[in-house]
């Protein structure tokens, strides 16, 4: 049984896109994982098939309808957990990543400019999450983000040549700052001790830029890796 | 002068992709922003057109070579800022998307699977960015969610009908929920004080259903309204 995602969008036609290509593409060309779309407006009924309204309370944009979602989300597979893609969801981050790969399948309800009828949230459970402090056009694109970051933990889909780096968040730090040939570039040298054949002094050596990097740019995952550590 | 947007890449084919569709693909048909990829392995040299090579000091993966990517990066606009797609950036943010949206255009370096040369971050001051605290196969995608915000910021781009809503961030707070007709959904009512016809009434209420949102989901949110607001 591999990882199934099921999106729900007003734009199909913007999936797999990107993740046609590259390492969730050929995961996706092997079965490690399928994709389904789902065209909201097809849930939509009378002769316009219009999915939003004006929102309560008024204000300008406008809202998708409950009722609609409702009979969209009821169309799809009810084993997965059902995900909202929503700025003001909770924030996904790489051990989110860790548990949605550890179940069978997802679906992400894509909403798009306008809000969404709360009341199709708390009928049907869906689950906010937000990719980040910005708003993005749609759900759509939140959604391929946590597809790439999802599929490539899934077993088998990362090689060697792909899981050696980017150790980032699975340590709590950043990751060090890495270095390959020329040895000069620019008449910038490659630092010493990674040419000196000396492993432990490697080993000590990227850990001690990983703390400082992280204690410069990110404090806050600083403090919680100081917390975990000591 | 519209923004020009440039990416280095070893995957042009992902764009523009989702960028191609709906809100930024209407703007970028009218040419309200314009799009340019560059083949990352077009500046590689040699038979294999090899990009990557073993990092110093050992481990696994491999690292983008700096030489390649100067080459890449100074056949790009000049005039544009830099940015490096990397989970070790400084975090991007509504703020940022506004900054970005301001300039006449920027690049953006898509690093994938593997780490890239530091030198090279140094050498052509490179700003690196980080759209979540998650892991993403390359940094194209990053790339997609950092011009999906900073499209729809540009001028022309959003009707009113796309502007009304996702105020999340830009207040500070989370957005309140919305609502649309059906005045009764599944036995749940739309909040009586949203069809009361008093507007300040409405006010009120959303922005304390904003704060209380705000205030359980995101305390670190939270936190910085409160400072600033009092």
């Amino acid at each position: 049984m591999n990882f199934h995602a099921t999106i729900l969008t007003l734009y199909p036609e913007m999936f797999p896109g990107p993740l046609g290509c590259s390492l969730a593409g050929r995961a996706l060309k092997k079965k490690m994982w399928s994709l389904e779309t789902q065209q909201i407006r097809n849930f939509a009924l009378g002769p316009h098939r219009s999915v939003d309204d004006t929102p309560s309370g008024g204000g300008v944009g406008m809202v998708m309808k409950a009722d609609i979602l409702a009979r969209a989300i009821d169309a799809s597979p009810a084993e997965y957990p059902r995900f909202l893609m929503s700025p003001r969801g909770w924030s996904f981050d790489q051990s989110l990543a860790r548990t949605i790969a550890g179940f069978s399948g997802a679906t992400f309800v894509c909403g798009h400019f306008e809000g969404i009828d709360e009341r199709i949230v708390e009928a049907r459970n869906l689950i906010e999450i937000s990719v980040g402090d910005y708003i993005l056009s749609g759900g759509e694109i939140a959604a391929l983000v946590i597809l790439d970051a999802v599929v490539r933990l899934l077993p088998g889909v990362m090689g060697n040549a792909e899981s050696g780096y980017n150790e980032s968040f699975e340590t709590g730090l950043l990751e060090c700052p890495h270095y390959t040939r020329p040895h000069v570039f620019e008449g910038r040298s490659i630092p010493r001790v990674l040419i000196s054949g000396n492993h432990d002094a490697v080993i000590t050596w990227r850990r001690q830029q990983a703390e400082s990097m992280t204690k410069v740019r990110r404090p806050d995952l600083w403090a919680a890796y100081k917390k975990r550590k000591y």
